[in-house]
């Protein structure tokens, strides 16, 4: 493809890409370097739709929007939901947001607007404004008559929302059920078990928890006065699902953002404050053992065995962290059953630091020609594992408690602690028994 | 409600339990404790039905499973879909596998066997056997009188699937387009654009790609001769999107698997193998401190700063593999801008490995009276920013080339080669330098 490009063959081009879904070449910008988009776009630009701008992340969105001819843009986003216009333009600057909401009908307009009145990361922002409702009281045949006249229905919807006369959602009637059941069915009657209502505010998280729990397919969003204002789709909460996954794995290994299009320059600031953070943690670490330099003058293996016992704590620490951030996040760790999961960690932590004690203790032994070190290493890392089994658990806790994402407790947290009791109780162990 | 359980009150028991969905019965049950879980089930088996099985975790489940009269469990299992059913008990151990199968209709239960008949972790597995389907040359009105008159629909259906006299699935048509469209209209002409068929030996990781990708609610699954067997819905490629979020996390913290519901001794061998991994790799890096025990016992400053320039490394890497494991996993690291991303890494490991060598340098300075550890603890951050910036990447992007999930290049494995690189490089160089 790249060749046409060069070879400024746009009919080529067009043979290439036009088979291909949005999502793929949206996929292609992405994966192409800069001046290669700029290339393409010049070859190609009339060819964009709004599909293919929702798909791309965000920086390289911006940058294509920016080489678009207004024309296309204004083209481009008039075919697409509200919802899915409001995510394109959410995260755009003001100047692109302006043009953007300027090509779309009035209409359409104040449906974005009011969205975007809606804090970031709400379940406001995530709805499509665009739903289809029926009075409670209406038969399948009503039901049906009304679809079959309606000038206009969104792209995607699964239910029929029933709504009583303030508007206030009611229940779901799904497609399958209205299709197969007869005219003079009442709709109430055939109304889903599972019915949840979302409120516009509450964060996109919640959502995700929500259909994921439920297995939703679609849910009505409702204001402070429980009346219908949009619906959530599946797909919607699927991607948030998706980032929330994305968030939880970069925050875990440190890192605030990143995506795989950013530069160098991008990368490099992403990633400097947690590594200064952690630089801290280290400095800290180091002047736990600067304490014990007299100790490690006398004896020079200390300082050969000193990391393996941090080391087994930062990785149990990890493992515990993991598996609470993950439990924190599925709402699978609560105040019923906290209390035995803090009993099962520090039964793990000390099953595993007897069994690496006994391991580490007599390799010590065999490795150097103080016996009595194995005995101190085995002690240590005893110490160290039960430390590493409460701090894996109670600082995601005690993040979630105070209302910060637990997934925060990033390695470099965890592994101060870890580091600290280890380094002090093993060398300050030696430091009583060996000398 | 545990009192309830304890006064052996079974009507306030109801009255708790009645109004609630199966998902949070099923939560209610994993969070108390095994003994409390026992007396609820003395209690109330008869109204667990296989909605709140499906949603139990694998090991609450058998233990469930084992107390239920058989009959309350033939009720459960005949109520549901084929693949809840195949969800259900394709962990279950044989005998509980014989006594569900044995209580379903015979057409059930071969579609059950013939799903579990397809590979672990395989669309066959994932996908539900009941299907909608009309001829490609059938009208609106014929598809509507179809449905109604049927005598049986699945609970679950968003698409009427078009196929061919040989049963191969052609287009989509979703149930809005038809309920919205005139009698007369072509159902192929209100297919949608985007189609996409999944082979039933597909992994599911690749099903779950494609419904994130594609934004699909449901997708026709077709075997080697590419006839329709069955199809695959959104909720079930969420829950699949989300087991390997799971799996991702737990991975890359060195867990091979773990749920909160496990118990002390299941999560002690749980994590030992891994933290016996990462014993061997500490003992290895211990190794290379061994080498310069000579000039520790000159410099002991040494033993103390060396921690930081590992420390450094380590999670350097782990930020650099949190994002290409990430970018794997969203096949959004490709062929075709591998180089680039390469050439980023090992740019921002420079960067801030300069950086960093001038913090740490100046505090070095500072700190001990020897003016030139603060060059070598510079020069040696450097040298492991930059062994990091490539190791946290191509360590999984090898994994990834030779079949392995590139998750397995756990922090365990990734720092190992900061931990070697960053002591050789420390201690090796104040050897040269400060002695």
């Amino acid at each position: 493809m790249l060749d046409a490009v060069e070879a400024k063959d746009t009919e080529r081009l067009n043979a290439l890409l036009e088979p291909l879904y949005s999502a793929d070449i949206a996929d292609l910008l992405e994966q192409i370097s800069a001046p290669e988009r700029r290339e393409l776009l010049r070859l190609w630009s009339r060819e964009i739709d709004g599909e293919i701008l929702s798909e791309l992340s965000e920086g390289i969105r911006e940058e294509v929007i920016e080489q678009l001819p207004p024309e296309v843009l204004s083209e481009a986003v008039r075919e697409l939901d509200s919802d899915d216009v409001v995510d394109l333009i959410e995260d755009l600057e003001e100047p692109h947001q302006e043009a953007i909401l300027e090509a779309l009908d009035v209409a359409d307009r104040v449906a974005v607007e009011q969205s975007l009145a809606y804090p970031d990361y709400s379940a406001g922002r995530l709805m499509q404004r665009e739903t289809v409702v029926a009075p409670e009281h209406w038969t399948v045949g009503e039901a049906i008559d009304y679809l079959r006249g309606a000038e206009w229905l969104p792209d995607q919807f699964y239910h029929v929302i029933l709504v009583d006369p303030r508007m206030r959602p009611l229940a779901n009637v799904t497609l399958g059920r209205i299709l197969s059941a007869k005219r003079s069915t009442k709709m109430r009657d055939i109304a889903e078990e599972i019915f949840r209502t979302i409120r516009a505010t509450e964060s996109e998280t919640e959502v995700a928890y929500l259909f994921n729990q439920y297995h939703l397919i679609s849910a009505p969003v409702v204001d402070d006065a429980d009346r219908l204002v949009g619906v959530i789709t599946i797909d919607d909460a699927m991607n948030v699902l998706d980032e929330e996954h994305e968030e939880d794995i970069l925050r875990l290994a440190g890192v605030g953002e990143g995506s795989i299009t950013d530069n160098w320059i991008e990368v490099t600031k992403q990633r400097f404050p947690w590594l200064f953070v952690n630089l801290l943690t280290a400095i800290l670490a180091s002047g736990v053992i600067s304490i014990f330099e007299g100790t490690i003058s006398k004896i020079v293996a200390l300082a050969v065995l000193m990391p393996i016992v941090a080391s087994q704590g930062g990785n149990a620490a990890t493992q515990g962290l993991a598996v609470a951030v993950r439990a924190l996040a599925t709402k699978s760790l609560t105040r019923s059953n906290v209390l035995r999961v803090i009993r099962r960690e520090i039964a793990q932590g000390v099953a595993n630091g007897v069994m690496f004690a006994l391991v580490m203790g007599v390799i010590a032994f065999f490795w150097f020609d103080r016996p009595m070190i194995g005995v101190v290493i085995g002690m240590a890392m005893i110490i160290n594992l039960f430390a590493a089994a409460l701090a894996g658990l109670l600082i995601p806790l005690g993040l979630e408690k105070m209302g910060f994402d637990p997934a925060l407790a990033s390695g470099a947290f965890v592994t101060t602690v870890t580091d600290v009791v280890g380094f002090f109780s093993f060398l300050g162990l030696a430091g009583l028994i060996l000398l």
